[in-house]
C-alpha cells in the first residue's frame, strides 16, 4: 500500500474525497481507497494494486461499512481479473476477509459471476475483465442511488412517525458516504432531514472501540453542516431518560431472515433502551443486506476482534504504531464487533425498495424480492 | 503538590499503596493521596498540605469514589484545622468540589462539626484540630468496616438470589479499595464472593469517558488475583443477550429518600439491560451515600464534566498533558458525570445495615435509622 495522496481534513464545503475509486495509471488498474483509521486528523488514499492488499485494508478496516464493503469486494475481483490473477482464488479470499457484514460477499460473487459468465461464453481474459469491472461499477452505481432512495424513504417514515419536525435523531457507528457509494444509510436519512430543515439535533454516539462515531460520523456531520453533539455511548441512557431522543436510525452489517439485524456492538443495547422508553429504534439498510440464506439472529456468526482494540485506545494517529495503553498488562478483553438486534425491537427496516414494519420475515422477503439482490445468491 | 513517591504498578500479591493518608513529617500535617489518575501505569503520591490542592485533586479526580471523597473530606478539614486555616471556608471549598457524591459534603461536615464542637466548649486551636482529626480517623475506621459489612450482607444476598454459586458478575466504573476506606463497595462483594469460590468470573466495563473501569477495575483485580475479562460499556448488551451475566453490581454516588440511585453515567443503561433481562441490579453502598435531603432522582444534581474527556481519550500517560484527539476539532460533545436509575430498576441496596429489597423510600430510611449519619445531616 502506497500513500498516494494525503491532505488536512476537509473543511465545511470542501468536496470530500471518494471513499473509494477505481483508477487506471500506466503501471496498469488500481483500486484507491480514502484511509478510514486515519480520519479525521487527514485524509490519505490507499492504493491497492493487488487482492492481499485489499484484503489487508478491509481487515484493518481502512475501508469498513457493509455498503462500501460490496464495492470493494466487487472491484477486488475486477482487480484480480485485470491482473490475470486466479478470480476464484481471489474471489475466495476477499469473501473471507470479514465474516458478519454480507455485502462484502455479494458483491464479491456478482463481479465473479459476471466474470465466469464471461469466460462460460467464450471471452478472452480481458474481455473478461471487463465484464467484472462492469459489474463492479454497475454495483458501485446501484448503491449510490440506493443511498438516495432509502434516504427518501427514511424521511418520509420519520415524518409519519415524528410529525413535528425537530428531530433528535440518536445514531451509532458511521453509516454516512464513508459506508456506501452515496451518502450512506441512517446517516443519509439524518442528512434528508437536515437538508429538509427537519433535523434538530444528530446525537453521535462515540462508538468504541474503535469510536467510528467520534472520528467518522461527526466528521460527516461537520462536513456536511449538520447541527450535532458527540456522547460516549454510555451517556445515551441519560437522553432516552431525559425525553432527548425522538428516534434511533442505525445501519445493518447483515440482516437475517427473520428480520434479526447484525450491526455494530452497542446497537443492542439501544434497541433496548428505545423499547423502554417507547421511541422508534429504525434501521436503513440497503436489500443486498438481507441475507436469506441465514435464518435467525442465532445463526449470524459475530466477528471477535482482538482485545488489544479495548486495552488500547487508538485515535487517528498518522503513523503511528499501536494506541494508548488503558488496562493493565495481561488484561483479557472480549470484543466482538457486533451484536444482533431481535425483530421486535426494530421499529422499521428502511431498505431502497420501501419501508417495512412491523418486521416480519415475510416482510423482509417481500422487498428483497422486488429488488435484483435474490437473483445473485 | 509533589510527587513523593513513585513505583511501577503493584504485582500480584504485593501490598499495594493505600488510597489515601494522614501522615505527620517534621513540616506539619499533610493529607497523602494515591495518584488515581496515573494508575495503572505506576502508582505516585500527591501529597497536599492544604486545601486548595485537596480540592484541586478531587476535581482532577487523582482521588474519587463517593465513600473516599467523604474520608479525603474529612481529611481535607483537620488539614486546615492543623494548619489554622479558617475551618468553615476550608469546609465549603471542600464540600462544593464535586456535586453529586453525597459522601463529601458528609464527611466535611462531620470533621468541621467536631471542631465547632471543640471550640464551642472553649478548647484552643490545636486541641480543636485534634477533634477534627479524630473524627476524620473515626470516619475512616467506620467506612472500613463498613466495606466489610456490605461485603458479607452483599454475598449473603448473592448466595439467595443465585443458590448456583459460579457467579458470573458484571460491574462498572470503579468500587473497590481505591474509592473507600476498607475494600470498597460492590467491587468488595465480588472480592467476598471471590475468596468463598464462588466468582466465576467478574466482567468489568471499561466505562469511557475516564476509564476508571480498565484504568482501575481491572488493576483492582488483577492485584487481588481475581478472574475478569474487560470490556467495552458497549459489548455488556451481547453479554446479557447470551446469557452471560447472573447479576450486575455497582456502586452509588448518591441515593435520594426515594431509593433513587446517581451513579456512573453508563449505570443506568445496565440497570434497563437488566431488567429486559431478568438479572438482579444490585446497587452496593454505605449509608452515607443516602441523602434524606434529596427526595427523588430528578433533584439530584449531575455534575457535566467537559467535553474534552469526550473528544479526546486520556490514558495514563505520566506527566502528559492533554489526551488523544479522537474527534474533528470544534466538536461538542454532552458529557453527565453521572446517570439515575429509578428505585424499579433496582433489585436491592446493600448497606452496611442490611439490605433493602424492593427498593423503597421507607426501607432506606429504616436502614439509615439504623446508622449514624442522620445525626450530621
Amino acid at each position: 500500500m502506497v500513500d498516494q495522496h494525503a491532505r488536512p481534513p476537509t473543511g465545511e464545503g470542501t468536496p470530500p474525497l471518494p471513499s473509494l475509486r477505481w483508477d487506471e495509471p500506466p503501471e496498469g488498474p488500481v483500486l484507491v481507497l480514502l484511509d478510514q483509521t486515519r480520519l479525521p486528523a487527514e485524509e490519505v488514499e490507499l492504493v491497492c494494486a493487488d487482492v492481499p492488499t485489499l484484503v489487508r485494508a478491509i481487515r484493518t478496516l481502512a475501508v469498513r461499512g457493509a455498503p462500501l464493503l460490496g464495492i470493494a469486494g466487487a472491484y477486488g475481483v475486477a482487480l484480480a481479473a485485470a491482473h490475470g490473477y486466479d478470480v476464484a482464488e481471489a474471489a475466495a479470499l476477499l469473501e473471507g476477509a470479514r465474516p458478519t457484514a454480507v455485502n462484502l460477499g455479494y458483491g464479491v460473487r456478482r463481479a465473479a459471476a459476471a466474470y465466469r459468465e464471461a469466460v462460460g461464453r467464450g471471452a478472452v481474459a480481458e474481455e473478461a475483465a471487463g465484464a467484472a469491472l462492469r459489474e463492479a461499477k454497475e454495483l458501485h452505481r446501484e448503491d449510490a442511488a440506493a443511498s438516495e432512495r432509502m434516504a427518501h424513504h427514511g424521511l418520509a417514515l420519520l415524518d409519519e412517525l415524528l410529525p413535528g419536525g425537530g428531530h433528535r435523531i440518536l445514531t451509532h457507528c458511521n453509516t454516512g458516504r464513508l459506508v456506501s457509494g452515496g451518502e450512506g444509510t441512517a446517516f443519509a436519512v439524518a442528512l434528508a432531514a437536515h437538508r429538509a430543515g427537519r433535523l434538530r439535533t444528530l446525537w453521535v454516539d462515540e462508538t468504541r472501540p474503535l469510536l467510528q462515531g467520534s472520528r467518522l460520523t461527526a466528521y460527516e456531520a461537520a462536513v456536511n453542516g449538520l447541527p450535532y453533539t458527540l456522547l460516549t455511548d454510555n451517556a445515551a441512557g441519560s437522553l432516552f431518560a431525559a425525553g432527548q431522543v425522538d428516534a434511533v436510525l442505525i445501519g445493518a452489517d447483515r440482516i437475517a431472515a427473520d428480520g434479526s439485524v447484525a450491526n455494530k456492538v452497542g446497537s443492542y443495547p439501544l434497541a433496548v433502551l428505545a423499547k423502554y422508553h417507547h421511541v422508534p429504534f429504525i434501521v436503513v439498510a440497503p436489500t443486498t443486506t438481507v441475507d436469506p440464506r441465514t435464518a435467525d439472529g442465532a445463526s449470524i456468526e459475530v466477528e471477535q476482534r482482538p482485545g488489544q482494540e479495548v486495552t488500547d485506545v487508538t485515535g487517528p494517529r498518522p503513523g503511528a504504531a499501536g494506541g494508548l495503553p488503558v488496562a493493565p498488562p495481561g488484561t483479557v478483553a472480549y470484543n466482538p464487533a457486533f451484536d444482533i438486534t431481535p425483530p421486535e425491537l426494530v421499529t422499521a427496516v428502511v431498505t431502497e425498495e420501501g419501508v417495512v414494519s412491523p418486521v416480519t420475515g415475510g416482510g423482509i422477503a417481500e422487498l428483497c424480492a422486488r429488488s435484483r439482490q435474490v437473483t445473485i445468491s
